[in-house]
């Protein structure tokens, strides 16, 4: 079954969700999922919606042009998918292993649906298990002198691979604005805490320090201020005084690794709206 | 705000979700809330939709009478409510009084909004307590024997008080068929186990006996057969082998609270769908 | 039974555990708990040892002269508890009252052991409340220029009623540090995030702002510093752009009281052992 | 460092805590995790001690015979575990994939301390993997005529490779009676429901079914009842109406993985205690 997904973002007004799933069952569409939410503080209206375009009377290409007038009365900004389009993905990792693997395992196991295209690294220690997965591996060695000649590299190479994509799989390294705004809200970053709390290097020493009775990971996209992007998802573990730096660095590889490959997940799915610094998850 | 909210169930076909809204719109409601489900196994589509009256063009009275084609083309099963009317509660206990003290505390504080009218228990431990509330208490003393012929008082009393919700608050009694028929998913009790694990009496026992690594606790609709009903709430709290069968007890309290409150104030809102033995939340 | 419980830390060393448990033995104590913990990083011993007090060879009065060798021995820092000894609490609110009636009803209910003398507030709004429990309220209206001269009224009337314990119980006053000083350790409050995230004001607001998946409570010793006190327990619950910040205030409520009873429970029982500015939970 | 640990049980007593850490004492040990517990409906005592080897008195060989008197004279029933021996493991697995995934990353990362020597499957659908991670597969193809012959030449190999643990990894075949005999709390399977709900088949599909809120997963020891050894560690995971059994299956798959990996840890750091039906972790 192939499917059309309109993800819709407007000012709230009478009448949005009529005009919307009434455009689909006139042309014959079969909606399948339809979830809208309401910021009733700040009065705008979102929407997700997937119909089946089997007997959909709108060509595919002139979907988008028939749906205009409904996005202009409303002021809509929207995009429209199509479940046989699948993304690019490049996953940048530096030493350690575990969100890779979980990646890798998952893009192959068929639950992240995505071409995955390559992995970038400023080591190279992680080329043997890139390799393993059959997966091309390219070494960008960085450092501050180099750092933004290097993303030139990168940038070329995610071009000519037209990635759309990039996972930063506990990548140890700050991208350069520039870099970040080529793929605004299509960079995932996975920190090893619970945002806003401890923003920054060593987060499970300093949960250490701080004495708390909870650790945390969050994903979120990535935007020119460290840590600060819209969250996409957290999640937590119980630990205890009992707990050394390095079991809550143990127990946090198991968070992260979850937490990163939801979001990713989503994101591939199109199940994701950004607006302001913070996210519609429409699971 | 006044609102009204439809409840709709009915098999799943094109244009429901268009005809529906397309209703309210023509008629000039604003929609607050619109949550929907397709359970694609059975091919049921559900729905909850809640509007402003402000402005509605058909009055309250009509609206039933009015949306009725709609609701015969689609063949759907529907209720109509009205964030004006609130339901009459009342909450059976024997002696343990935690979720007692919990549901009185909230019907007070305004987060559960019903008019509980009164208490009644096989028991006379609770009494001092719905008094504290200011709540009136009924004691009906019930044994083997009597069971029958004292449930007709019970439900006499009920229904002298036009009672639209029960809340069995670990009531240690098990209601007649008869009973339970005549208030057909508007019993809603509180079973201290994960069912469908530890069916039955003295679950906590069963669980120390089974050395399980985690309790739960359970809301459900009464039905003829116990601990069977359609599952509306479920949590669960982490134990270890620390824990004895009284440590059990005590941390499921806390539990068994919050997941019956939660229940409550579902249904209360008109959030819950039953179908077949299980519920549809509209959270 | 009644039964003696000795709080020990001190340098790790070999043989601690070795004597402490052996002075229990050689004078004829059965032993019901031992806990141990070592700080491995800063190389420090923490012990709770509870043991049954009948045919015990060493009268209460002597324990703590008996053991003072040994304690010397060790450079250990100790405390002796009795289980026929209650401490005496006293609760400080402000106008929320969840936290006021779930502490009640615990004290009650005997399920916290402490005499709860007097709840305290710089506000009349919660007294009935305190009413309904037959506990005595005292009003002390505060403000900017008065604040330090009611302090002194406050701590008399803690000090008359020779209490061991207060709990803020949401209470919307900042102690002062001479407030703090004399009731060191023996001030647990509650803050309505997960710390060391959102200290300060109005955490629910900051947390809907920032688009955090997941919110917390805090229960923490009061220090000097604003919310920076060591933390005794965490709790989180899961939220979704869905929840309005007062879909936010209502869950919290829910964690706040649980998360503060908890610390509570474990602080009357003696089992927190403060150490830096983190707790060991003797759970 | 290498260290010694010593698992105990017995019926509980005045003076075993004493006289078990002089025995360690005496001999120049210094204890670096001790943990203890007391069963005190059925009266027995648990302990688990680990002391560092370096400056022990008593040779590794002769640690056994100088604690005979102590173990004797308290009825203990004992095992001694040296850090530097590690345990052979075998997995078996059947055609699901994403638990021995786990598994083999775990031990490869160095997670899991044990000698992984083989994986077994009586299908030749992951041998792939297996060989991508460089462990010896071994197919044995498996009915119900064949059971027993086969069965006898898995135990020829394992008892060839001085297999110490096996891990049932989502293997869908039960073992016969004789089989689990000979490896008695030494089999770990991961069973994909919240036990003891949903014992046996398919059991996504029943809590589907049953509508419940919530699914788990479970890790036990295997003994010749179906699904009921003892339980080491459970988790679970919060559902709704919304997803399918298709999407029980998936989130569950998170779970499995992450609660068998723990189990096996546990096991191979000598953590876990079996006694009667139920198991103490001493984590």
């Amino acid at each position: 079954m192939e499917t059309a997904t309109l993800l819709i973002s407007c000012p709230d007004r009478k009448g949005i969700l009529s005009e919307v799933t009434g455009f689909i069952s006139k042309n014959n569409g079969n909606i399948i999922n339809a979830d809208q939410h309401i910021d009733s503080q700040k009065q705008i209206f979102f929407m997700r919606i997937e119909w089946d375009l089997n007997g959909f009377q709108i060509e595919k290409e002139k979907i988008k042009e028939a749906f205009k007038p409904i996005a202009d009365k409303f002021h809509m900004d929207f995009s429209l998918h199509f479940s046989s389009e699948v993304q690019n993905v490049a996953i940048f990792v530096s030493k350690y292993d575990h969100c890779l693997y979980e990646l890798l395992y998952r893009f192959k196991a068929g639950e992240l649906k995505g071409n995955l295209k390559m992995v970038i690294s400023n080591h190279e220690d992680l080329k043997p298990i890139a390799e393993m997965f059959g997966v091309p591996f390219f070494h960008f060695p960085k450092n501050k002198d180099n750092k933004l000649e290097v993303e030139k590299e990168e940038l070329k190479i995610l071009r000519e691979n037209s990635i759309d994509l990039i996972i930063l799989a506990r990548y140890m390294q700050i991208l350069s604005d520039n870099f970040v705004k080529q793929y605004r809200n299509r960079i995932i970053n996975i920190h090893h805490s619970f945002l806003p709390a401890f923003v920054g290097a060593k987060p499970y020493h300093r949960a250490y320090e701080r004495g708390v009775k909870i650790i945390g990971a969050t994903s979120h996209y990535v935007t020119e201020e460290l840590d600060q992007g819209p969250i996409i998802e957290q999640d937590v573990v119980r630990i205890s005084h009992r707990d050394s730096v390095e079991d809550m660095i143990r127990k946090g590889r198991d968070l992260e690794k979850l937490v990163l490959a939801r979001a990713v997940k989503w994101h591939l799915e199109n199940k994701i709206l950004v607006y302001g610094n913070k996210t519609v998850i429409f699971e």
